[in-house]
């Protein structure tokens, strides 16, 4: 069993992705930290609430960051236009809704979660990394701790989507993002280069919806604001970033990797852009020099990928 | 006839650039410039000199920049590892050549000649921008009287090679480079997504000195220094760089292009990077808006490149 803290900012194609790793088989989400990001802080976690209750999640929720990393940046823009006012696609979420939150906040809760399950939690961050970057900052030694990091964001060999430098994610708070790929733990990042490649049709959205109840139901419904939105640009059906990065995790033979260390750009015209220092290539002395080496995917077999996600969906509720 | 200015820092690959210039049936090569880059401004030049002498070029010779296009940049190094000490893979250039240069500084020459034949003449620039950008800077208009500008520089979908951001020309004078890219005349950039696909063997150019004569043996001995740079990055053989952006001039069709903005980040970590939006992809408002459109060089077909470049520097002397 993978032991997984989803770290996330609900957000459709969050949603598809923690309903994946709350039903399959090999995953025990033992929690859920939030971040803003789709949304303010509010609306994520309320999300993250309504979507715990919604589909029977065990997993205890802890409300994260709601501003960057280095406070003095100024704040940006939430994408209402992809996710909606509400982050899940105008659906109607309650205001409020009646589920309890952790205590802790989330960069709290997930020091005492890994210190408490040493070399057995991944992370799964598919959102800002400022609660990662936070955990770090407060307890640099908690990382030695952490089986493996994945990330959804960043934009390598390809252009980004927020600019034609940077994606969203690492756009979002890029000091933290800096310094979550240059700590000393092995993070995997699944970026635009790969996610973009992953399309799931309307058609094979709602043939899930068919042959499960419910729980896709609400997944269905949620996204649909989302799929008009790429309808725009890719034609029928939705990217499912986040879902990605959660398919590593069980089947990363369905995926390429490059190894190297990776650095973010801070501030000007590139602000946010992902760069990674392939191994095994020479450069002068630089910027790159003496910092771990990570992994970046470039490759990856969609159609299975789809499959895999389809199989863990409609399988139905765990236990 | 297309009517050219050769922008060089000899340099070795720019070497050969300069015999496929001046042999090429359909190019009027009518002015040389100099900038540094390869090597200081004082050995470009001289080098500049001592190729037009030995290849008996009637192209004047205009001395250009010795330092950045912002004079508060840093002074860099100089890349003597490939080129050698003296530019030319120390072959033994002499210390002064008496040849005689154009009294003027290399960016009045540039707007003088381009002045003087109103929208008939190529730029082809392989070293750094600065020369173009303070001709941009001292007569902005002159840029509308260009035919075109060719740039051998950059890195886009790929590395760079001065560090995993940048290309060196670029990264040589990055604030230059941003000027030249966003100026109101058609550019063409041949970057390292291309270039390094086009490797000249040892053997293939020890064919050409067996068709040829001593033009192309000098061509040979100049170039075996750089040869043993890359035999161990690539193996054998040379990338050749500058000579690709003179190819684009007369065969087009052997490349592929893609048109948007481009911009080059200027300092901190990805310092030099050009990052291009491509047309008819949309993102939010940003640094790359209301720029004109420029073609990137996304494919070349290599074995017809380097037939090109045989079949213009092995047909003897001009006239």
């Amino acid at each position: 069993m993978h032991k997984v803290i989803f770290d996330t900012d609900p957000g459709i194609d969050d949603a598809m992705a923690l309903l994946f790793l709350h039903r399959h088989p090999d995953i025990d989400l033992i929690g859920v930290t939030t971040v803003f990001g789709n949304a303010p802080i509010e609306i994520t976690t309320r999300n993250a609430q309504f979507l715990k209750q919604q589909w029977m999640i065990d997993a205890p929720v802890a409300q994260g960051a709601g501003k960057t990393f280095d406070p003095s940046r100024p704040d940006g823009h939430f994408p209402t236009f992809i996710h909606g006012d509400d982050g899940l696609g105008n659906i109607g979420v309650p205001e409020t809704v009646n589920v309890p939150l952790d205590p802790r906040a989330a960069h709290h809760f997930i020091i005492d979660t890994v210190k408490a399950n040493p070399g057995e939690v991944t992370l799964i961050a598919v959102g800002r990394m400022t609660n990662l970057a936070l955990a770090l900052k407060t307890d640099p030694d908690f990382a030695a701790l952490v089986k493996e990091v994945i990330i959804m964001g960043g934009a390598f060999d390809i252009n980004g989507n927020v600019s034609p430098a940077a994606e969203a994610n690492i756009h979002g708070d890029p000091e933290a993002a800096d310094l979550v790929f240059t700590a000393a733990w092995p993070v995997t990042v699944i970026g635009l280069d790969v996610t973009t490649k992953t399309v799931m049709t309307s058609g094979f959205l709602a043939d899930m919806v068919k042959e499960n109840g419910a729980a896709v139901q609400l997944l269905s419904d949620l996204s649909q604001f989302y799929i008009n939105f790429y309808n725009m640009r890719t034609g029928d059906g939705m990217v499912v970033h986040d879902s990605c990065a959660c398919v590593y995790l069980t089947n990363p033979e369905l995926f390429e990797t490059r190894s190297g260390a990776i650095r973010v750009v801070c501030g000007g015209l590139a602000d946010g852009q992902t760069i990674q220092k392939p191994d095994g290539v020479t450069f002068p002395p630089g910027n790159w020099d003496n910092y771990p080496s990570q992994k970046v995917c470039t490759r990856i077999e969609p159609d299975r990928v789809l499959s895999v996600i389809r199989s863990a969906i409609v399988r139905g509720e765990r236990g």
